[in-house]
């Protein structure tokens, strides 16, 4: 699955991933009036209001990335039919072509880390059927249970060619409340970044990149340049950007001199771009253009980023 | 919340929680016959089984315990259907009068676990309506983003008078490889547990114990001592009893000595039971009986490492 997002980040030249976290908030009226309308204004009409404004925008950029990352605590707050969208959204989006990255975080002792990783990435065994609960390509997974928390998940992995983002730095202020404690004179989120690597060994692509993964907040991109020499397998999930406050500037230290290596996540940047001044112009009626021309200059940022920095 | 959990604890004095984390090889085969013959081998099927299979083991014991820990991975890995009954679980222990934990181990960003807190604990807006989703009572939390992971839980648990368990030190064998590791001369941990200590000033039930909790292994009884020490206002959760190894001598020192402050999980050791020699002579068909047996002697095991203690 690494390989199969490295060609499709060289296909499209856009080494993003949109950020599919739907808030109540970011769906256009309209949309909401006509989904209360035919579900009421209860679970169902909640989560019908995020899969019509989902797909609107998936329609709109699907050709534009390689990749998308929906988070499923903004489906999962809407219960089960809220899990419906979201399960339904990983469906279309891979009907479309787009690698999925599922953002769920989780992690847990062996034997449950090895059932969310059934959930997300596996087959599970009923009777004598095999059948599949959510299928993303990627999850995000948290690492402070240590390697037999972790392992289960790269198990499947294996199994299935699929693939994973373990949490290293996260973009949020408070990320370095304990990720920045210093062990033997080095944060904790160096000693994680060498356990990623470590992991990654046994799962390699065949581009020189692991299927084991990292999060690193671009937030931080100064902790980002040396991750990225301590994690050099390791292909880096990149959230921040916009909303959070990274520009492409900060960015060009996660990747290698092939523009390879890692991914941008914009998530509120470009699905309620809308509701931005820069693109008001578009109207909510238009909410899905107004994340396809944020989408075109995202990538333009990022590029000429590049370009700036003679990559 | 925790005062109810309290108050449960001494009626039944019983400081236990039966953990509902079934797998399909616990559930008899008798009820994977009838739950395959009304739903199929698909995932409904298996959702049935694991339903039918709960339901027998909650009417059995549901007079003995205060509280209950779903394991949402375990319904997880069975898609929506499994979904349904994780959330007919929740529901129906509720019935009983159960309290019940959601261990779901969530934790992100700000916005994100804002959606987890409601998603678990809270109440969502939907157009002039207010819907819930799941509906626990407490629910566990990874506290590997910090503070500003962790808050949005608080402050949903402050709206609507719930709780959390806080990871600081899991069961699982390599929990110390990230939890164990010095910062200023003391494991990490041990700093977790301080910021517990500290986010649970914010939210105190009149019983002298915090709403905000941790989670301690039991399979950990050194640490265990320190950490009841670094948090006294904390109420533990202490997994790892049982098929994980601990007895209840491993366990006296988490409690205060009203016996109050800790709460001992067992899953696998309560809800399959009869697939233990000890219990073998029940059989399958009384799988029910055999957990509450087990739940019984749990319930003495632990009161007479009290007594032992002179607690």
């Amino acid at each position: 699955m690494i390989d199969k997002l490295i060609e499709k980040i060289k296909k499209t030249g856009a080494p993003i991933v949109v950020g599919l976290d739907p808030m109540m908030k970011f769906v256009p009226e309209y949309i909401k009036k006509a989904a209360f309308a035919s579900k009421g204004e209860t679970l169902e009409g909640a989560a019908e209001a995020i899969w019509l404004y989902n797909k609107g925008i998936i329609d709109n950029i699907c050709d534009l990335i390689p990749a998308v990352k929906p988070q499923i605590a903004m489906y999962e707050q809407f219960g089960i039919p809220g899990l419906v969208t979201f399960q339904k959204t990983v469906d279309y989006c891979k009907e479309k072509g787009l690698v999925v990255i599922g953002d769920i975080k989780r992690g847990d002792i062996g034997s449950t880390s090895s059932a969310y990783a059934t959930a997300h990435l596996g087959k599970v065994q009923v009777g004598s059927s095999v059948c599949t609960a959510f299928n993303e390509d990627f999850v995000t997974v948290n690492p402070y249970l240590g390697t037999d928390g972790v392992q289960p998940f790269i198990d499947v992995c294996k199994e299935e060619k699929k693939g994973l983002f373990i949490l290293v730095k996260t973009s949020n202020p408070s990320s370095g409340e304990f990720q920045d404690r210093l062990i033997d004179n080095r944060p904790l989120y160096e000693h994680v970044g060498e356990k990623v690597a470590a992991w990654g060994e046994q799962l390699m692509g065949t581009n020189g990149y692991s299927y084991v993964g990292a999060v690193v907040g671009a937030t931080y991109p100064e902790q980002g340049k040396i991750l990225r020499k301590i994690m050099p397998q390791s292909f880096i999930l990149v959230p921040g950007y916009g909303a959070q406050g990274a520009s492409g500037k900060d960015l060009v230290h996660f990747f290698d001199d092939n523009r390879l290596g890692a991914i941008v996540n914009s998530s509120r940047g470009i699905i309620a771009a809308y509701q931005n001044e820069k693109y008001g112009s578009f109207g909510a009626e238009n909410f899905a253009d107004a994340s396809r021309q944020a989408v075109v200059d995202m990538i333009e940022d990022i590029n000429s980023a590049f370009e700036n920095a003679g990559k």
